[in-house]
């Protein structure tokens, strides 16, 4: 009923984070009966992507040039360095549209439970890349989860030793939120840093 | 922040049914940073499938094949039909391990507000591959929605006129559920068919 060609793409799919047995099957149908084109272009895609795609020499972000879009940009403010978890942090941060300083991004956060420690996320590459001369401010921009919040301590801790200004983004109530359904925690902080 | 071959990475896997901006985005990093040997064995995937996977001559589940492994069995029962709306469906039931007969795969179902009428669910080949002289039975096992219930209904009226026998599934009480929680069209249906 089925066979090899329609097995191994089923299989295939499932490499796609959050995909398992029963929507890899229904990802696969679709795409034979209802969007042939755009399997081809799919595939096309991941294979230049997984050829193409390396890491910026500055930023440590996706880029297919040695220098990101972004690193190469001279019209960016080279004394402020914000050190993101992910490409998608950065993007988020770029969206708002608020930013106008360089990244870091560390492609990953401090988790001991999965073997991730300083090393494992390149701070002595970020140290090398802070102490330029250049760059005055170090924005930390990690997560406000329990990972990221150990990420930034041990960053805090390495780039005050060498005498750079860190700031960490402030943590608060959010836009758009009625404190009722805010948790104790984020107002607890927002009292403090009252302003 | 990002390039061409990213984003048209994250564009490319929006084909993906389920799949919207973010979950692409996520998906995009996740290939790049932990797997690109899966990214690349997709691609090839893809590939394969979208070239060499067409439909089987006899019952029009997908297959590499002119027949299918299934139509090419000969230890099947060939007196026995059974038509559902997609190989999932197709699947499902040879898991069961109870039917050792043949298939017929609409590839859809009965459903005017799409434009799905008779005609493009194929019920002519349907009537051509039932009435070969060999098949007895066409046991009707489209879904027990209203559309797979319109389905059967059409093909109920022109497999009868055929002169062929035809029946459906039995509705009931699935396995394993309590009667308190079952809804009361099945509770009504399965007291009808009280046996």
């Amino acid at each position: 009923m089925t066979d090899s060609a329609l097995q191994g793409l089923i299989e295939a799919l499932r490499v796609l984070p959050g995909v398992g047995a029963k929507s890899a099957q229904r990802m696969a149908y679709h795409l034979l009966q209802h969007d042939r084109a755009g399997a081809a272009q799919l595939a096309r895609a991941l294979e230049r992507a997984a050829d193409g795609v390396g890491h910026c020499q500055r930023c440590h972000t996706f880029s297919e040039a040695a220098l990101c879009a972004l690193c190469a940009d001279e019209t960016r403010d080279a004394a402020q360095l914000c050190v993101v978890e992910t490409p998608a942090d950065q993007a988020a941060l770029e969206r708002t549209g608020s930013y106008r300083g360089c990244y870091y991004v560390l492609m990953g956060r401090i988790s001991p439970l999965d073997g991730q420690g300083p090393r494992q996320i390149g701070v002595e590459s970020l140290l090398a890349r802070a102490s330029d001369g250049v760059v005055r401010e170090v924005i930390l921009a990690t997560n406000f989860t329990a990972e990221g919040e150990a990420t930034a301590h041990v960053l805090t801790q390495a780039l005050t030793a060498r005498g750079l200004l860190v700031t960490r983004l402030a943590r608060g109530v959010p836009a758009g939120s009625e404190l009722e359904y805010v948790d104790l925690s984020t107002i607890a902080h927002a009292l403090v840093a009252r302003r």
